[in-house]
């Protein structure tokens, strides 16, 4: 499957994807325009209620060149003539937008929530103006954990069309936001071409595209090669930005005795620019011009942490924490210019000091959304760090983290193919619907229980189509069992028929129900004739 | 690789899983015994010195056939004419055995710690006097967190020789112990293979092999079918054994409203019989016979947890924590005999749930080591379930969990193969190295910190060779850049040179060093010429 995507071709179907899958639409009106909220609906077996999931897949594009419909031209055409136009504008004035009302149905929240959320900073619902090819969706703690999917080619490696492949992979399989990290050339047509194909929000590093304006001398770089950037990605249509406004020239010596540095690429070429000019970082002492240009398109804005540790021996420390604090100064400042903010975290970090990380966030930037990357909680996997950042990343979304930024099995190593995408996307998966069940989402737990309850009644076909992955899950189950018949045993391949858990539970409560008993009213009532008949039954139930 | 295995081959040898490693040994006398004690030393480049690492793999056997040189045969010699043998009877008389001087030396800690911690109960080294090719370990919270990878043939699939190979390979990448769950035919003659070529302690689930011997009909089990069992498993050498005591008959009505009702096999078997019967479980009646048999060899008890929840849904439920209780109890009785125990937890758990199954279960057990099974922290990833897993059991190990029993992707789907086996194993070594960072483990600490600082000074054969799995991180990382030079180059494919933010830091610091400074002086002087030659230096560096 993979190699079709690696060779150009086109994606496989949805259907190859997801079996017994289909995209229903819940249509409603609002401010006299019809909405329509994405939802994938598994279709189980005999008489069970089929499961609508969070869908992040996107309308289907004739074609990537013709790009995807523009489901937000008409909200977005009365705003044009005004100065500010972000969410959290609207939301402070009372105002629940389409796109609001869009998130609170594909959340399953009061409109209200939505908005009073936004208006207070604790979520962002990241929706460029320009970017009408958007299904809105939302980053705060109240509502379920997403996760981020980076992508864009480096100056080393890959096209403008792999990339708007390795998008639509992203988000068939979950993705809820894509990062457009592109450093090579062509960087300007990939993002076109990425936005025109996106249905969840794209966010940049801008300050990746600065360099290659001026050759990669960070030395020449200044605000307005950056703000002339900015404006352009913003008409693009771009969702959000990471900038590294926090990382001061004082801030500098503290990394000094660190075990790795700075690791945060953002991070490091602010770093030199300040040591070059000895001045402080342009990003900082302009800030308020950012914030100028972005709200005229409602941009948010990703505060990057470029002091976030790179080793398990730096996690918070002195320079991370310094850092922090100028992002909660930051944060203040764009909430007084209705600027949406969220707030990027580390990295790596041990499970013993993942909590912190949270506490300290939300009390320096007063509940704005933290958007962390993993972290990962030990730095001897690489190879494998989609298995060591989704562990941090499940339990730093446990505690309130709003957004997890994917790490691929590549990470350190080299650059992620479709099916490191794929990896890195469903571990993060498992670690956002983690949380989201620890956070107790009805929601989430509701899938699980779904999920279960056919394995439990050996419905195998419902367990492999309710799961991340049902192509995988049915290729292991048919690597051991592949016969056709094998997907109605009442047992599979672990314990053979004597000694499946699940079957010998069945047959228990069979004997029960065949009694007119529950198994605590057999007990109770010390039925010991039952019992000689029922190892008389159960005798027989074996021999089949 | 897998292939060469799957084919029935001799494994790769050593070196190809671990370049520039070497096994060297730590000897010293115990006892009038020379003692040897496993390292894996890993060799680093230039100046940099060694690191030695805890090592699972075992010494090399002539032949599957021939087994393992028996390491211990000195040692329990002057055992075989006592009564009760077991390192906790030892421990608790004041005597250091040559099995508790070999883990002190191994885990890097004082043997009186090692004796005090057996003596209370509080960790157990599972050794049975009949199992001499084994290398002493030890399980216990103020020790290394270990991982135990099952494996056994089922009725459905597999050969002898292939379970032999499963067990190496295990031991290759971690596993500390290595359970055999066989329940298909030439379930004694696979363990004993298993047993003569295992460097770690066996386990096994004796309630299968008394299956097997009563054709499957759970209601003609019983004490004697059973006790006969265990004695011929103790004869052979098994060091654990995995026993369902604590299920009751009183505790089967407790799993009726589950939604997965029984998900242990050894559980569900006792369900059933109790059922039939209508009478307690026999382990549980018979308990102190189990107990009088087991401590003659020194086999440890790993009391099962019949009841575990098998779903997010079941977690915690009242079924799951009356059976904890009867393990409390059991685990007071074999105490008195001087019997090591340690207990078996779920399982299914949601995040927030998992930190009170570890202080329930030090409660009720009084610090017996836990050892758990995952857990899961959602069920609806089949495929990925090494993941969903590892996220619970980094967590449950850093609360304190000693053992942490590892799933492999094919959990829930079919029976794992070679490749199974190591996802499974490295996705837990992971986990519990994550825990012992967690828990402040120094060592576990320096392996990090080795690897991260290869890593900032682009050591990219260090970096490949410290990590859990060398030959992928290295094959990861020529799948971008295949060249030789790459594995010097200052940069990866990820960012290309400009932006290699370690790079960047990297000439920080260099020109700091230069200018005879360092970054935090070069700041507070406040230098400003100085900033000017590092903006023409930088320039320069920049051409490289």
């Amino acid at each position: 499957m993979t190699d079709v995507i690696e060779a150009g071709g086109a994606l496989p179907p949805l259907e190859t994807s997801f079996p017994r899958s289909h995209k229903v639409y819940v249509e409603f009106e609002h401010g006299g325009h019809r909405l329509a909220v994405p939802k994938r609906r598994v279709h189980l077996e005999g008489d069970e209620p089929p499961l609508d999931l969070y869908d992040t897949t996107g309308p289907e594009a004739p074609s990537a060149l013709e790009g995807l419909p523009k489901l937000r031209e008409e909200w977005v055409r009365p705003r044009e003539e005004q100065e500010c136009v972000t969410q959290m504008h609207y939301a402070r004035a009372g105002i629940i937008t389409e796109e609001m009302a869009f998130v609170a149905v594909r959340e399953g929240v009061e409109p209200e929530l939505v908005r009073e959320e936004i208006a207070e900073g604790r979520a962002i619902l990241p929706a460029n103006r320009c970017h009408p090819e958007l299904e809105p969706m939302i980053i705060g703690s109240r509502f379920l954990v997403k996760i981020n999917a980076n992508i864009g080619n480096s100056a080393l490696s890959s096209s403008v069309e792999e990339e708007v492949r390795k998008l639509r992979w992203a988000t068939r399989w979950g993705a809820d936001t894509v990062m457009d990290l592109s450093t090579g050339e062509n960087i300007h047509a990939t993002r076109e071409h990425i936005l025109r194909n996106a249905a969840v929000p794209i966010g940049t590093v801008p300050i990746y595209q600065c360099l290659e304006k001026v050759g990669g001398r960070i030395e020449e770089l200044d605000i307005d090669i950056f703000l002339e950037t900015l404006e352009e990605q913003c008409e693009q249509g771009v969702d959000y930005f990471t900038i590294h406004a926090g990382l001061l020239l004082s801030h500098v010596p503290l990394t000094e005795g660190r075990l790795t540095g700075i690791v945060s690429r953002g991070g490091s070429i602010l770093a030199k620019w300040c040591l070059a000019h000895h001045r402080e970082n342009f990003l900082y002492t302009h800030f308020d011009r950012i914030l100028e240009l972005v709200r005229r398109y409602d941009v948010s804005l990703s505060l990057g942490d470029g002091l976030r540790p790179g080793s398990i021996a730096d996690a918070n420390d002195e320079a991370q924490f310094a850092e922090l604090e100028v992002l909660g100064e930051l944060t203040r400042k764009a909430w007084k210019q209705d600027v949406q903010v969220m707030i990027e975290g580390p990295g790596h970090v041990p499970l013993h000091k993942i909590r912190e990380n949270v506490e300290r966030q939300v009390d320096v930037c007063q509940g704005a959304p933290f958007y962390t990357l993993g972290p990962l909680v030990t730095d001897i996997a690489p190879a494998y760090d989609h298995i060591t950042s989704a562990i941090g990343a499940a339990l730093i979304g446990s505690f309130g983290t709003a957004m997890l930024c994917y790490v691929t099995p590549k990470e350190h190593l080299g650059l992620p193919d479709a099916e490191d995408v794929k990896q890195g996307v469903i571990a993060y998966k498992i670690a956002a619907h983690a949380a989201d069940l620890a956070k107790g989402h009805p929601e989430a737990q509701r899938w699980d229980d779904a999920l279960s309850k056919a394995r439990f009644e050996f419905r195998w076909e419902d367990q492999f189509n309710l799961s991340l992955d049902p192509e995988t899950a049915r290729s292991f189950h048919d690597a051991t069992l592949p016969a056709e018949g094998a997907k109605v045993a009442h047992f599979c391949s672990m314990c053979g028929p004597h000694f499946c858990s699940m079957k010998i539970t069945e047959d228990v409560r069979a004997y029960a129900r065949e009694q007119g008993l529950t198994a605590s009213e057999a007990l109770e009532e010390g039925l010991r004739e039952k019992s000689a008949e029922f190892r008389r039954a159960g005798g027989e139930l074996y021999q089949g």
